[in-house]
């Protein structure tokens, strides 16, 4: 139902955040993500943009652990494409089968806790706030 | 709604519980969300266990990045208690207003590159499976 | 923001609703739910001929077992209002501190395990399609 | 897992609803959501009857922005099939591809901004109330 | 991506927690949601050890209604693995399919109102509190 | 837990967001949310520059249905912030209590439906692939 838009046939736009794309990652690859994106060139140049300082930028949160952070959320949100891209990008970045199995289980917990709080209508303590 | 209960009412299960908290947090105080659990002495018990071994136990994450993984589920899932009381907590842990920005930041672009994935409906690269 | 419609200020349309829930809820009190739906009659119309109708009406599910259900979607959303609410409600069809104990046990246990069938992409076994 | 039932082996309370169905929509095709629901058959009603009165009864919002709004809870929700088959309806009544990029630019966009609010705990503005 | 751990190749401490499903469900049978977590031995046996207490100990609530809290909470996250696991499981031990459609109803119903309750910002009822 | 951060008390650079903010808007009034995000300023800039081209530039969607969907998200979402500002921006911009009523209803129904397709695994029809 979507159209993945190969280099070959996408407009000058739409290539040049592929050329950026490709020297930031230092691959030819292209993943269908951004393929899709390029439907709409403002989102893809957007959403670029915005991961590529998000994720790639300066900062003081580490590279792999940037990606623990978006599987997390992508685990919760049950995003299969972006659990699979993320933890393919996370194990290029060093992501043993140990930590991840760590990650899951405070993403399972988290989701766990998470209800109960909301269950038992939990009153914010005064010192949280 | 729930009743929290103080350790002077606690039964002898629930205190048990309560003693552990106490000694393995080093810290007098007993929060909210587990006053409210001990109302079924079962639950306050497993969850505790799961949480002392996931959030404190030996493992490769270190304890603030597994703070920032545990708010990361708690902000996608939009719940306020876990939100307030592990802010918290990683602030006690080192969290500075720097990282805070830069964790919200990926929450944030993670969810919203989640619905592009869904929304284009994005088939996964044979590379990612 | 929403304007809470009494009964004294309701539309014929409106007050038709209003003494079915009466009648058939066996109370005069209308909470304000449904004073926030008869903002938009077609609304209040649908949606209380809906709920009464699964959750009052004919079926193999007893009557707090149903409430059971809705309080798991409720806690699993973090809908506030629909907890409060319900449990409410299933107080007075039965629910003793014992069940809710472990309702929400099973609640947090399935939320957690779904975050582990995503994060580990696990397939689906062949005998359970 | 779940019988699609064919018009052929339906129940003639079934086959009232794929009727109306096919009159109201103008085709023979009859498509899997509403022979899934089948299995139920006040479920199949009640639904049918919704859908019709609030996608294509009266009312000030016009065919083709409600599907916007259809498509944007499908795809937070990240429900595969509403997704597929709602994209196909928009674009029977007129969504072209750069309404869809700017419609999924929103719903990513409305994704990113609501975890921000609950991860920086934003106190609602006396003037929102 | 994930590597399914058969028993052949377990280690001793995956094999024990296979050993024990095994038992306790007297099947021969482990499904692919076991031989996944296996990649994380402990999260497999605090898994186990939890859902074989929440869903198969004591309690008040019987095992049919257990299954069907645990599919409405799988339904409303949409994990597609743990509605096809415990749609069998709860059909093994009695689900109808006309209790599933009432399941599916209530739980339509339930993400239907949330909703409403949330769009219209409701109040809690003073005695809800 | 979040420092709100006045005009007087910012920075340059989260100064020049505020003027652009209230240049854009032809307001003087800053609401919550940018004073949260101004903590962090490099997300409060991301964060402004793409609501502002998405919400505001130029589009085959009008503004008003912008809001919508930004509504839609939010609800099914049960972010209290952005349903309580984003409604009073709709109202600005002629939010009618009808349309709001219209609004929830749809999105009410999506949310059902969207459970229904989960619930009952509803394979995707050829055509809508």
């Amino acid at each position: 139902m979507t159209n993945l838009i190969e280099y070959a046939a996408a407009s000058d736009e739409v290539r040049a955040v592929y050329d950026d794309i490709r020297t930031t990652r230092q691959t030819e690859y292209i993943n269908n993500f951004w393929k899709a994106l390029a439907n709409h060139p403002p989102t893809l140049r957007r959403t670029w943009e915005t991961l590529k300082e998000v994720m790639g930028g300066e900062g003081d949160i580490d590279p792999l652990t940037r990606e623990l952070i978006y599987i997390a959320v992508s685990v919760t949100n049950g995003c299969e494409y972006c659990i699979a891209s993320h933890t393919a990008a996370a194990r290029a970045k060093g992501l043993t089968e140990k930590v991840r199995g760590e990650l899951l289980a405070i993403v399972a917990t988290a989701n766990s806790t998470n209800r109960l709080a909301n269950g038992y209508q939990v009153p914010i303590d005064e010192q949280f706030r």
